[in-house]
């Protein structure tokens, strides 16, 4: 059974938070995760919660988004774009459960919505191992906030008891947690910073490709460590010989 | 190509006929009845009908269930009830598209949904020739108009052959030849000499598990160039300093 927890990012409406969390709970979720700046959550949103007060009375709120994926060790953005290209796996709503089913079961999980407006940053989205666009008509291709996580909820919902049991295949050990990545990522520029490649016009465009692939990579926490190890000594090395 | 009419049986709110031609619209749906007493639609309905203004546009209205049915050759109803028995066909969601299927094509049909509290009454279900339950969770099994709306044409959009060919693939661009990512290997091997990792007992692992990582990650040639850049830098900076 797969309960990720949904991540709404600078959402600008508490309206729409609080149909959000009705949706979630429809569909049995209950994990609400706000990213600041995130409205305040008042008569409107607890009107439109009907049913699933419990899921706005729980949300927690994270100054990053960063910060708000830091436990999590998979990660899925959601997108309206259909036409920019990606070089993690690009998911229909209805290929999301038996994608995340390769996981061992209880990995946590996290999926995450732009704003109502704009959607998600290229920034953001380098975060995700995996994107789900929602097949919409060219008519009006944007679905409402709570409309879209309803979609995504909806088919984890339908899909339990009908998949099958986790496969063997895919990943022995848990991938690294979000945070654990980070770490590395701090590791990785302050060696990069040492070897002189911050001065370079590409320094930021460098770093968001290396998190796109570490996103696409999965690393497991131990894969992580190593790498880690090799930034240590590298710094290590690099101080020795100042 | 099943483009049912959505019928709304004494929707109370303004913003869920809004928010439900919305969802129409996104799904690729035009033709909305309300059936009297509905509430008029003035700003707060235009306001949730982002994108949707032409379905609010052409809404009709009807006096009675009955008249707003006349026209329709196949009627599906809705209810969240789950327990009651009906002595019509009972279907998911997911299970209308190839049910309505069965239909000639150009079929006239209509999708009937209740008020917001209460639902279809028994005498409104008997119209029907199939009713259609949402899977919910117990803790709240009401789902909003809007979204139940949405749920049903979400499904009848997808069953269609009009989507874009599923984007399961990730890669626009082709992954790196085996060759190129033996020349990332062998700069990086070089690094990790130089900062005297070599020397480590488990040197030889982890080289290993950095080359299982690799081909889990799947980088593309620009990635694999990024890094060699960062080899040759690495390299560099450590030659200075000796």
């Amino acid at each position: 059974m797969i309960s990720p927890a949904i991540v709404l990012v600078h959402p600008r409406e508490e309206g729409n938070v609080g149909s959000a969390a009705r949706a979630m709970a429809n569909m049995g979720l209950d994990r609400l995760i706000l990213v600041e700046p995130a409205p305040e959550l008042g008569k409107m949103a607890t009107a439109f919660a009907v049913g699933a007060k419990h899921v706005l009375d729980a949300c927690e709120r994270k100054p990053t988004l960063q910060e708000a994926l830091a436990p999590f060790r998979r990660v899925v953005a959601t997108t309206s774009a259909r036409d920019r290209r990606w070089d993690v796996p690009l998911l229909s709503p209805r290929e999301l459960p038996a994608w995340l089913a390769q996981d061992q079961p209880g990995t946590p999980t996290a999926l995450v919505f732009g704003p109502e407006v704009g959607g998600l940053t290229n920034d953001d989205l380098a975060l995700a191992s995996a994107v789900v666009t929602i097949p919409c008509s060219p008519v009006q291709p944007t679905l409402n906030l709570a409309q879209a996580v309803l979609i995504l909820a909806y088919e984890l919902y339908v899909s339990r008891g009908e998949l099958p049991p986790p496969a063997t295949v895919g990943h022995p050990e848990p991938p690294a947690t979000s945070g654990e990545i980070d770490g590395l990522f701090e590791h990785a520029t302050e060696v990069l910073r040492r070897i002189g490649f911050d001065r370079d016009d590409s320094f930021e465009g460098v770093l968001r490709d290396l998190r796109r692939l570490a996103a696409r990579a999965a690393p497991e926490s131990r894969d992580v460590a190593i790498l880690r190890g090799i930034c240590r000594r590298a710094i290590r090395a690099l101080e020795r010989r100042t």
